[in-house]
């Protein structure tokens, strides 16, 4: 059962006619919330407030965190997900946006996910999609509603063999998982694959930068190719909501759970399980 | 005001779970109603099939062409825009689309666009817009819904100077219009850029591309530059609701209304006004 709030009301009915359905015109964060309430709730919110003002949408934040905070309180307090989504509301047939003052807001909170029970513990599996991802330099970065590529990527296995799979561009360079951002170790330092032309930067993968940055571990944001994926001394893949996962194996490479990915993975079960 | 039906029934409300919204995993189509009922009606419904495909979406194609068939007989028959709107239908958190096999089914009914009156005689300015299309080979080609970079491209100008805006990709290649395929006259042949990394393979792009292969008119479906475009002795827009609007400015350049645009205007507004 799925509790949702439209425009800060309980409801379950949205116009046929929203642009977030006609053009995927809108955005989305998925955070978790544990018993102290929503985690990495700042860089998610800052995420939402930097992407809808590129997208020009006219959204209140104050109003949206007031919902949020509103919502969550008529809620049992389990774990689970909350997804927000944000769209730039009613519009008539035709991609202008001009117009369109308002926005529709949509809070539902979910079930923590059935993720597999030693992913944390053990490492996971990676699939490797076909899919390709295009590249966008004007939509790369955001959490947007165009999604598709990542639906036909998640479409491509269905073995619970593996938990996430990888996704490469269309020049064949590595850019993300089909819900998680990745990291590999080279030597001392932290790689994750630059964004500025694909992917989701992810509010975990950002927690990592900032955290290792503090912390004095070197990272480098850059392209990032399969084989020096393959030639890596660890791999992890991570999210806000699962926090991170040891990547074990990919095509014909096998890895060992290393020190640097289990100092991340307490990173962030420190923020997302406490 | 905007007729509705949602699954066979009129409505105004959506599930807020719809993937439609979610990731804008589903297709659409707008099609121009006449008082003899949908124009290039065959064309439409194929493309919508031969994407579901590509989707994977689990859409019953005789029971949505009776939905429209019983949907426009409740309506006025005055001139009008259906749009067809098929999602994935209703699915949990998450990007994997196993166990999703119904779909939504939205049909709406708009008034025919207030279009510029002088666009067809005299001809069309192009805006030029700095907004780049991705390029993505899965996507490349359908009406999805998936359509960020059209809104983005739409929101650069509102000036009424400029009837529609030309896009190019991340390369700097011509892709079409935020709303229309682009054709140039190059000699004797029509030229049209290639849509396989990019852009939306309309539906009246294909009935001309035939309406030339029959007529014994010369056709180029290839990458095409924005000097070949300034170079062009005749350029055209077109979409399957508006026809064809000859192009008579872009940038610096000027061009007369040429004597293939006009003929190509003719096949469109026989199949579209009467």
């Amino acid at each position: 059962m799925v509790n949702v709030w439209v425009n800060g009301q309980p409801s379950s009915s949205l116009s046929p006619l929203d642009r977030g359905l006609s053009y995927g015109d809108g955005l989305f964060e998925t955070i978790r919330i544990n018993e102290q309430g929503p985690t990495l709730f700042d860089l998610h919110m800052t995420r939402l407030e930097t992407s809808s003002g590129k997208l020009g949408l006219h959204v209140d934040h104050k109003q949206i965190r007031a919902e949020i905070i509103s919502f969550l309180a008529t809620q049992l307090s389990v774990s689970s997900v909350l997804k927000i989504t944000i769209t730039r509301g009613v519009g008539g047939r035709g991609y202008n946006p001009q117009g369109c003052e308002g926005s529709t807001r949509i809070l539902s909170l979910f079930p923590f996910p059935d993720y597999p029970k030693n992913a944390q513990p053990v490492g996971v599996a990676l699939y490797e999609c076909s899919t390709r991802l295009g590249l966008s330099r004007a939509l790369a970065g955001m959490k947007h509603l165009n999604r598709l590529e990542q639906v036909l990527g998640r479409a491509e296995w269905q073995t619970s063999e593996f938990a996430e799979g990888l996704m490469f561009d269309i020049n064949g360079q590595i850019i993300e998982g089909t819900m998680s951002n990745l990291f590999i170790v080279e030597g001392d330092t932290l790689v994750t694959p630059d964004l500025t032309l694909s992917g989701v930067a992810g509010v975990c993968r950002q927690y990592i930068l900032d955290q290792a940055k503090s912390s004095g571990i070197k990272t480098q944001i850059r392209s990032l190719s399969r084989n020096e994926l393959l030639l890596a001394s660890e791999v992890f893949v991570c999210n806000s909501v699962f926090g991170v996962w040891p990547v074990i194996s990919f095509a014909q490479q096998c890895w060992q759970v290393g020190n640097l990915t289990r100092t991340v993975q307490l990173w962030l079960n420190k923020v997302l399980e406490t």
